[in-house]
């Protein structure tokens, strides 16, 4: 990889050679790709972007860790949609918001990013099986893009993983491990299994390689704004990785000069579950909190990658905040009616925590704001149901309609 | 509308200005848009195509009936990704064969691009209001597309839509009236309520703009297939507007040129409710059907656009196929092993008419062929969960792990 120099600890700076079977440092601590800048700027310019037909996250490879002789993965993962929520901004009171649907990628999250990522490191260390475990959408994620490429997958889930991700990973043809635990039992499972039989480990706190997949979605929202920064980029928080990957892919940017400057980064996290933004508020370490939110996707109470999410929220100079359920619920409907957009509730976690930031006046009128949508909506219909309530129910008979429209205080226009 | 000369019915040939918010023929014919192919071939070229960026249905216009001023619906519909299927090819034993994923688009089906057309029709008729009956997908796309665009909508369901799809179409902000009855009486009372209040209609067998937004499928097969032909495309059928659409936007591009033959269709309707394939297959007039399927997008039992339909199958020279609900299950979990695809049952009935076709020896080994998934296995996780059966469930434990292998046969390579 002319693009990569080598690999490092955040923890205690250690070199390593970018293998593609890179794991933690001996010490513990988790691994960054450091980059050639000097090369990729000789070689990527916005022009040659520009003119690119790719359409998925691979049209960054430049910026990628991977060979060049490394095919790019089977599924269409990426480029996904960057919408101009007009009528969101006015009803938050800020200037410009931009809401970044990540629920169409084609297993129907972000994590498809880092699953296509470690697809292609796993094809270059010639493995033919990869293990992760997960909280639903990294399993199905990895299912999809590995069953398209040919490759097999043992999945650990969480026993409260919801039914669709389950059905939709056993569906790719997966070896699925349901864990009665926690997240925290379920990842120790894996990690026992994937050392005792070798399989290529997709665990995104273990394999550096999974951040940089999941860097893509920076790398889009700035081409997508054709380099404008924005002042903010609102995020939902779990195990650390997303936002540690969004930030890389932004300080690349900058490293290369295709940006300016680096927005400010918004932690959202649920209110009964936030060890990485406790940690900076209090600025003390993180330590363990409970599980207790509906949002699956960040319902993590041990959170893997907080290093590298605590350097990211505190380099950009980031805003944390925490949100409840019921605040996690109404946004889903308000982006779902303002924007057409139906995410998930961890992903929408960072579009309610940027309400309420909004409601108490900490972002400027003037802001210009991404909102990312980490995951699709149908994932997780169950909570959809419980926060929309039932719709109208009748037999076809048209009298009946004008009775249940008056009764429901429905005035047709 | 430069490319539109008039509408023009497919029963009794009578000619409509098409103004945007036309419906049916006097005499209760279906109408077609007829286009002026002269005037688009000055304007359209496969140059010009090619050097477009627009990544959605509207990189069409030329080819769409809509007016020059009318802008691009907000959500992005459209240009979901062809995969070439070759593990299930040689499954299948097929030459080649393409898996057109549109479970991707922003409300994870097809009908977001009628919901487009719908959408845009409505904003050129000056409508603030849009209507509609559905079996789940038309509705969502409908609520998705609307919202986006600040118009509202009034939607009827059959009371055995999925949850998933009407917790989606609630969170957009529709006003949802289930009907307790079959898809039949739900059309009717639709019907009778867009009479009275003169809301927009989005029945597609009604409004014909919708089967020109369906179109894009085919032009977009065409163009991601670099305009070779392919032998077959096979999809679901149900109300029979999508085949028509399919078909109509393959007629489009013979006629400007494009292409230099057409395909012939696969129509693959559940064995519980083909009332459009038995039509063909008897050659008498069609005839209503019960519904008995759990392919429910496609559980149609009097299909509101059979003339159109018929006459796309007949004039491909096209084949009909039927599956049991079983055969549809097994395509589920096959394009999602062999292919990463999760497809809604509905959406999967094209791959299983295929893989029955083939087994009987109808599609020929050095064929080339085209399966479209019409919408995404997380609208109707129920079925799913049904036929992929639990995931191995035990406590976070090495030893309870391998024993669990060891019971369920499981040898780890």
């Amino acid at each position: 990889m002319k693009n990569v120099k080598h690999a490092k600890c955040v923890k205690c700076g250690k070199i390593y050679e970018a293998v593609p079977n890179l794991t933690n440092c001996s010490c513990g601590g988790i691994l960054d790709i450091v980059y050639d800048y000097s090369y990729i700027k000789g070689v990527l310019t916005k022009e040659t972007l520009a003119a690119r037909r790719d359409n998925s996250m691979w049209r960054y490879r430049e910026l990628l860790p991977v060979e060049e002789s490394t095919p790019n993965t089977p599924l269409r993962v990426g480029w996904s949609p960057l919408y101009q929520a007009d009528t969101l901004a006015r009803e938050l009171g800020i200037a410009r918001l931009y809401v970044k649907d990540d629920g169409i990628n084609p297993t129907a999250s972000l994590k498809d990013r880092a699953s296509a990522m470690a697809v292609a490191k796993a094809q270059e260390a010639g493995a033919g099986v990869i293990a992760c475990s997960s909280t639903g959408n990294a399993a199905s994620s990895l299912a999809g893009n590995a069953a398209a490429a040919g490759l097999k997958t043992y999945i650990f889930v969480p026993s409260r993983a919801p039914k669709g991700k389950v059905a939709q990973l056993m569906t790719f043809g997966a070896t699925v491990i349901s864990v009665q635990g926690s997240y925290e039992d379920t990842f120790e499972l894996s990690r026992q299994a994937i050392d005792k039989w070798g399989w290529y480990n997709r665990n995104a706190a273990i394999n550096p390689y999974l951040s940089e997949g999941k860097k893509t979605v920076g790398l889009e929202i700035m081409e997508q704004l054709d380099w404008q920064v924005p002042d903010y980029i609102a995020i939902s928080v779990g195990d650390g990785c997303t936002i540690a990957g969004l930030w890389k892919g932004l300080k690349d940017l900058y490293a290369i000069g295709f940006i300016d400057r680096l927005p400010r980064l918004i932690s959202a996290q649920a209110a009964g579950c936030y060890p990485i933004n406790r940690a900076i508020e209090t600025g003390a370490d993180w330590s363990p909190m409970e599980e207790n939110t509906l949002a699956d996707s960040i319902a993590v109470g041990v959170p893997r990658n907080a290093d590298k999410a605590l350097a990211a929220i505190r380099e950009s100079n980031g805003l944390t905040v925490e949100v409840t359920d019921g605040e996690i619920m109404a946004a889903q409907k308000l982006l779902g009616r303002t924007c057409g957009v139906f995410g998930e509730p961890a992903g929408v976690t960072g579009a309610a925590g940027l309400k309420k930031l909004c409601g108490q006046g900490k972002i400027p009128a003037d802001a210009t704001v991404v909102s990312v949508v980490t995951g699709n909506g149908l994932k997780d219909v169950a909570n959809a149901i419980n926060a929309c309530g039932e719709p109208i129910s009748i037999p076809g008979d048209m009298e009946l309609l004008l009775k249940a429209f008056a009764e429901n205080g429905i005035v047709v226009e």
